[in-house]
């Protein structure tokens, strides 16, 4: 254990630190889709948790600066689109200042309006039922409604600012 | 998109189908541990998420039944460790109904008291800020106070109930 500073501060860690560890924790990577006055909006997430099974609830975060944030504000329906493996450009797509982001990977529409991305591993489609302001960050509890698997099983996952690939040669024990 | 019932349901999804999604959602895998009247206590988890950065804020799920949530639901300050690759072991003893999950890996006291596993990537303690019950779940939201850096960089990896490794030949691009 070296290098950062470790006297408890009642002001918080300081913001290098806590991206340093945090730099190192992996994530799975997810594109969450909902549906706004102008038409669907998306962004990419990193902060995709399950929470409960039964009842199946999950969870993601939103950045107070992203220009997703207006939409999640006020939306009742989202879709978490759990990314596969050979999708870090879709990732890269719904993380940058793209306007038409939808106009790159394949979609296909829910009776419920929701935008599924088809080359997921696997996506859930469910309703806003919590809002946390927490920091910078809004916190979103969801009840999961429905849900469907894609033809890719590899997840694609995010760690030190870099796309990661998993498969058979990376499994352990 | 194959196999799921799609159709939306007012009782949420089925728990087949919400596990079968999540199985492919890759996480980053963690030992949060706390101070309860009888010693610390640890608990893996592939729950933790970077909420905001400044202020920093992390958030972590226990499940209802998880033998750690009567002290996480009253603890003032918890650690959470991020495990590096090479402790497997370490998430399994945590995942376990071993008595003396402490007695294996080496570990630290800070000056809080609080425990932090010394062969992590990285740790961040800090202060319990929101618990929010979400259905068979408790959301535990957590002010970063202090953070530390381990030897080891590349994290340990879940999905599909599985350890992963990462390393520089999963990188993609």
């Amino acid at each position: 254990m070296t290098g950062l500073e470790e006297g408890a501060r009642d002001d918080g860690v300081s913001v290098e630190d806590f991206k340093a560890v945090f730099r190192r924790h992996a994530g799975g990577v997810a594109v969450v889709t909902a549906l706004g006055p102008d038409g669907p909006i998306g962004f990419t997430a990193t902060s995709v948790i399950s929470l409960s099974v039964d009842p199946a609830y999950l969870a993601f975060s939103v950045n107070a600066h992203s220009s997703a944030l207006p939409v999640i504000e006020i939306a009742d329906s989202v879709v978490v689109n759990v990314l596969s493996a050979d999708q870090a450009a879709v990732a890269d797509r719904f993380a940058s200042r793209t306007q038409d982001r939808f106009a790159g990977p394949e979609i296909r529409v829910l009776p419920t309006g929701d935008v599924v991305l088809t080359g997921s591993t696997g996506w859930v489609q469910g309703r806003i039922e919590q809002r946390v302001h927490v920091g910078n960050s809004l916190l979103v509890v969801v009840r999961a409604l429905t849900a469907g698997l894609g033809q890719h099983t590899w997840p694609l996952v995010y760690v030190d600012r870099t796309y990661h690939r998993l498969g058979e040669d990376t499994r352990l024990g």
